[in-house]
C-alpha cells in the first residue's frame, strides 16, 4: 500500500511537472507566433534572446534528476514482471488510481493511460540524455551557420559554397544516430524524432509501391493530352474578399476561432498556444487564387487536429499529436481528400462565384474543378500538385538515406538530384536554385523529415477510405456543405487518443490494417483517371 | 587590486542577472500584449497560467541569494567611508572600469553609471525583501477578488457590496506600507511604488497649490458662456482613415514604426516588449474623432520615452524610465501640450480636411481648435478635458490618503466623492456608476497611482516651458509639422538618462527649479483665457 501510495505521489509529480513545462514552452509558442506575424523589423534581435531563454529554461528542466528518478521508478514499476521488490503478476500501479492524477471532468477514461504517459515521457528524457551536451550544441549552431549558408548559396546558385556545412551537418547527424542507437540503420534513430517507433525499412517498402505506382501515373497523365485551364485562377481575386471566403470554408470544416485565429504571414504555418488557442496563417495572393484557399485548408487541417486533442491531457502525451505523418495526415486530408473533391466544389463553387463574379462568374464548375486538380511534373516541391507532390518526397528520402549512409558523397548531389527528378518526374532543373538548393531542411539539420510529408498522404488516404466504409458515400454531405460526420470520425478514432497509439498502431486501430500505398494510388488513379480520361 | 577585481565581477554579475531577468520579464509583457490584443476568447484561462508562470519565475529570481549578497558587497564598496577594509575616501570601483560593464558602443558614458545601477536595484530588492510572502499572497488575492466584486458592483451600482473587498484592501496597504517602512505617512511609502523617493507632502503641496487656482478657472469658464460646438467631432469618420491619419501623425511626432506597433484594443496601453519593441494600441470609434486621435497622441507619447531610453542600458535602471509621473509626462506632454496647439492645427488640420472631407470640409480650424480643447466639468474622469482632469485626480488624492489614514471610513467614501466632486467641479454623480465606482485602481489595491497622472502634466508643462525657453518658440516648428526640435530636446534631457536621476532631480536638472504647479497654471490661463475670453 506505501509503495502504491509512493507511486501515485511520484505519478502526480510528474504530471504536475510535464504539464509546467508544457506551459513554459506554449509560452514560448507565443514569442514564435509574434515573431512571424507581428514583430517590428527592428526586434529580431531581442527575440532570439528572449526565445533562447525560454527554450534553455525548458532544457534544464529535462535534465531535472528528481523527474529522471520518479520517470525510472515509475517504469520499474509499470513492468508486468518489473522490479524485484514487487511481486505481483500485473502492474501494481491501479490505472484508475493513476487516472485521478490528469485533471478530469469526464467519465471517458482511457485504459492504461498512466502507463502510456510514464513510457512516452521517459522515452522521450532517455533520449535526450543520450545526446552529449556538446553535440546539442554543436547541431544547434552548425543549423544556424548551415541556415544561414543555405540562404546564401541559393541567391548566388552556387552550392559549392553550401557543400562543406551540408557535409558537417551529415557527419553530425551520423553522431547522433550513434549516440541514440537505431534498430537496423543510423536512419531509423533520425526519423524517430519525426515519427517515433518507426522504421526507415518500413516506410521505404510502402514508398517504394508508391513510387512504382505513381511513376507511371504521371507519364500517362503526361501523355494523356488534356490539361487544365489554370490561368482561372490566376485573375484578380480581391484579397480581403479571400480572407472573408476562406474563413467560411475555415469555419465550415469545423475549424473553431474561439479557439483559434488566422492571420498572415510569409510562410504559412499552424501553431499552439495553449489548449484552446491554435492559431493558422496563410499569404494572400491577389493574382492567385489556391495559394491561400487550399493553404488554409491545409492549416486548418492541422488545427482541427490540435482542437480535438483531449484538453484534460493538456501538456501530457495523452495530449499531443502522435507524430509528424499523422498530423501531416491531417493537413492532407482536409486540403486534398475534401477541399479538392468535386462534392466540396459542389457546395462552395457557387459561394465563390458570389464573392469573385469578376473573376469566377462565367467559369463552369468543371473547369474550375480541372484548374484546382491540375497535375504538371514541376521543379519545386512546394508548388506540386497531389500525385506529384510524393515523387518530390521520394527523391529526397532515397537522397538523404543514401547521404547518410555514405552510398552517396554531398559532391555529388546536385548531380543525383537532377538525376532523379529527369527519370520520376521527367524534368531536369537548369540550376540548383530551382534543384538541390529548394529546401531549407537539410541545412537545419532536419534528416528523416521529408518522408513524414508522403506518409501524411498515405495515412490520409487510408483514415479517409476508412471512413467512407464506416460512414457510406461523404460527398453526400460535403455536397451539401456538411462535414460533421468526417470530422466526428475523425475526432472520435484520432485525435481524441493523443499519443495513446504510435502512428503505426494508430493506423492498424482505426483501419484494421497496415499502412499500405493502395489507398493513397486507388484515391489518385480514380480521380485522375476521370479527370484525365485514363 | 584583487578586492577592485571581486567587486568587477560582482557587477558584472548583477548585470548579466538583472538583464536576464528584464529580458524575461519582456517575454511576460509579450504574452500581455497578446492577450490584449489578439487572444481568441477561449484561451484566458491558459494565458492566465502561462503569464503566472513567467512571474514567478521572475520573482524568484529578486530572491535569490547570490544576487542579493552581490548587490549588499557592491553597495558597501560604493559608500565613500563605507566598508572596513575599503579605506580609500571616494569609491574604492573606478566607475569607468565598471563602465566596461554594460555593453556599450559609445563613448557617451554617465558618470557614476554603476554606482546608480547598484544603489537602484539594490533599493528595489530591498523593498521586495521587505514584503512578507503571505501578504504578497494576500495583496495578489486580494486584487484579484477586488476587481471582480468592483466589476459586479459598478455594474449593479452597488457600492455596499463592493465596501468589505476595499475595506480588506485598504487594511493591507495600510500593512505593506508599515512593512516597507516611511520617512511621513504611510502614503509615503504606496506613493514610492511608482513615484520612486516622492514624498507625499510635495505632492500635496503641488496639488493643493493647483486645486487653488483650478476650481476657479473651471468657474470662470463654465461661466464664460463660451461653448465649443462639440458635435463636430461627432460625425462619421471612417475608422480605416482614422487609422491612416492618427499613423501619419503619429510617425511626425516620431514614433518609429521600425521599433514598435499601433494595434486596437477595447483599453488603450503602450508597452515595450524589447529595446526595439514598443507597442502602443488604440479603441476607434466611427462616430467620434478625438478618442482615437488623442489617444495614440497620448500613447506614442508613452512610446517615444520608451524609444529614446539607451539601449546600451537596457534591462538596467539607466535604461529604464525614471517614474510613473514622468512617464505620464511625455504622454501629456504630446496629448495636450503639442496634440492641442494651435500650431499643431496649422499644420494638421489641412491634412485633416483632406483625410474628412465629409466631417471635416466646411469646418473652420478656429471651431475645431476650440472643440478639441473643450473644457467642460464632467463626472467621469477617462472623458475629462485637460483642466478638469486635475480635478478629478485631486480627489481621489485625498480620498485615499484619507482612507489610508483613518480619517475616512469606507463606508463614508460615496458621500465624500460626491462632497467633493461637487466642491470643486460643480456636479453631482447620479449615482456611483458613474461616482466612486468608476476606476479599477483601488479593487487592484493601486494606492498612490492616481497622483501620478496630475504630476505628469505638471513636469509636462514645466519641461514644455524651459524648452520653449531653450529653444524659442515651439509653434514655428509645429506649425511647419516639425516636431524634431522638441523630441531631441527631450531625447538629449530626460529619455538618455532613464533613471540617472530620480523625478525630484530630474525636474531640477532640466528646468533648474524644483517641481511647481505654476507652468501648468500658467499654460492653462493663458490656453483658456483666449478660447474663453476671460
Amino acid at each position: 500500500m506505501s509503495i502504491t501510495n509512493d507511486l501515485v505521489r511520484r505519478y502526480e509529480a510528474v504530471c504536475h511537472y510535464a504539464r509546467r513545462s508544457a506551459v513554459l514552452s506554449s509560452a514560448n509558442e507565443v514569442l514564435g507566433w509574434d515573431e512571424r506575424t507581428q514583430l517590428p523589423a527592428g526586434a529580431s534581435e531581442h527575440r532570439a534572446e528572449q526565445s533562447t531563454l525560454l527554450a534553455g529554461l525548458l532544457h534544464q528542466r529535462w535534465a531535472d534528476p528528481t523527474f529522471a528518478e520518479h520517470l525510472d521508478v515509475l517504469s520499474e514499476a509499470l513492468k508486468p514482471n518489473g522490479h524485484d521488490s514487487l511481486t505481483a503478476s500485473k502492474p501494481v500501479i491501479s490505472e484508475q488510481r493513476l487516472e485521478a492524477a490528469p485533471k478530469s471532468g469526464t467519465t471517458d477514461s482511457l485504459d492504461g493511460a498512466a502507463a502510456i504517459v510514464v513510457r512516452r515521457l521517459k522515452r522521450e528524457r532517455d533520449k535526450k540524455a543520450k545526446l552529449p551536451q556538446t553535440l546539442v550544441e554543436e547541431l544547434a549552431r552548425t543549423a544556424a551557420l548551415g541556415e544561414h549558408a543555405w540562404q546564401e548559396a541559393r541567391e548566388k546558385d552556387d552550392f559549392p559554397a553550401f557543400r562543406p556545412l551540408l557535409e558537417r551537418m551529415i557527419g553530425l547527424k551520423r553522431q547522433q544516430a550513434e549516440c541514440l542507437g537505431y534498430a537496423e540503420c543510423p536512419y531509423d534513430a533520425l526519423l524517430d524524432d519525426f515519427e517515433p517507433g518507426e522504421l526507415t525499412r518500413n516506410v521505404a517498402a510502402v514508398l517504394d509501391t508508391l513510387r512504382e505506382e505513381l511513376v507511371p501515373l504521371v507519364a500517362r497523365i503526361r501523355q494523356s493530352g488534356r490539361r487544365a485551364d489554370t490561368s482561372l485562377l490566376a485573375r484578380p481575386f480581391p484579397i480581403e474578399t479571400q480572407d472573408r471566403f476562406v474563413r467560411e470554408a475555415a469555419a465550415a470544416i469545423g475549424f473553431d476561432f474561439n479557439r483559434g485565429r488566422l492571420d498572415e504571414t510569409v510562410h504559412p504555418f499552424c501553431t499552439t498556444l495553449g489548449p484552446h488557442d491554435c492559431r493558422i496563417t496563410t499569404h494572400y495572393n491577389e493574382q492567385h487564387f489556391s495559394a491561400a484557399f487550399f493553404g488554409v485548408l491545409h492549416e486548418a487541417g492541422h488545427g482541427l487536429y490540435e482542437q480535438g486533442l483531449p484538453v484534460r491531457y493538456y501538456g501530457l502525451p495523452l495530449g499531443e499529436a502522435v507524430s509528424l505523418g499523422i498530423h501531416e495526415s491531417q493537413s492532407r486530408l482536409w486540403e486534398n481528400l475534401v477541399g479538392r473533391s468535386r462534392a466540396f466544389w459542389n457546395h462552395f463553387f457557387p459561394i465563390a462565384q458570389k464573392h469573385f463574379p469578376a473573376a469566377l462568374g462565367g467559369v463552369p464548375l468543371d473547369e474550375f474543378y480541372m484548374a484546382v486538380n491540375d497535375v504538371r511534373p514541376s521543379l519545386v516541391r512546394i508548388e506540386a500538385d497531389e500525385v506529384t507532390y510524393n515523387l518530390h518526397i521520394l527523391i529526397r528520402f532515397e537522397l538523404e538515406r543514401a547521404l547518410l549512409d555514405d552510398q552517396l558523397q554531398v559532391a555529388d548531389l546536385p548531380a543525383a538530384w537532377n538525376e532523379k527528378y529527369q527519370r520520376y518526374l521527367g524534368v531536369t532543373p537548369p540550376d540548383n536554385r530551382s534543384g538541390v538548393l529548394q529546401d531549407v531542411h537539410w541545412s537545419a539539420g532536419l534528416i528523416g523529415y521529408f518522408p513524414t510529408y508522403s506518409l501524411g498522404n498515405l495515412y490520409a488516404a487510408q483514415f479517409f477510405a476508412q471512413a467512407e466504409s464506416d460512414l457510406g458515400n461523404l460527398a453526400l454531405s460535403f455536397g451539401r456543405g456538411d462535414f460533421h460526420p468526417l470530422l466526428d470520425w475523425l475526432r472520435e478514432r484520432i485525435y481524441r487518443h493523443g499519443q495513446r497509439f504510435t502512428a503505426a498502431e494508430l493506423v492498424q486501430e482505426v483501419t484494421s490494417r497496415k499502412l499500405s500505398a493502395r489507398p493513397l494510388v486507388e484515391h489518385l488513379r480514380a480521380k485522375m483517371g476521370s479527370l484525365y480520361d485514363l
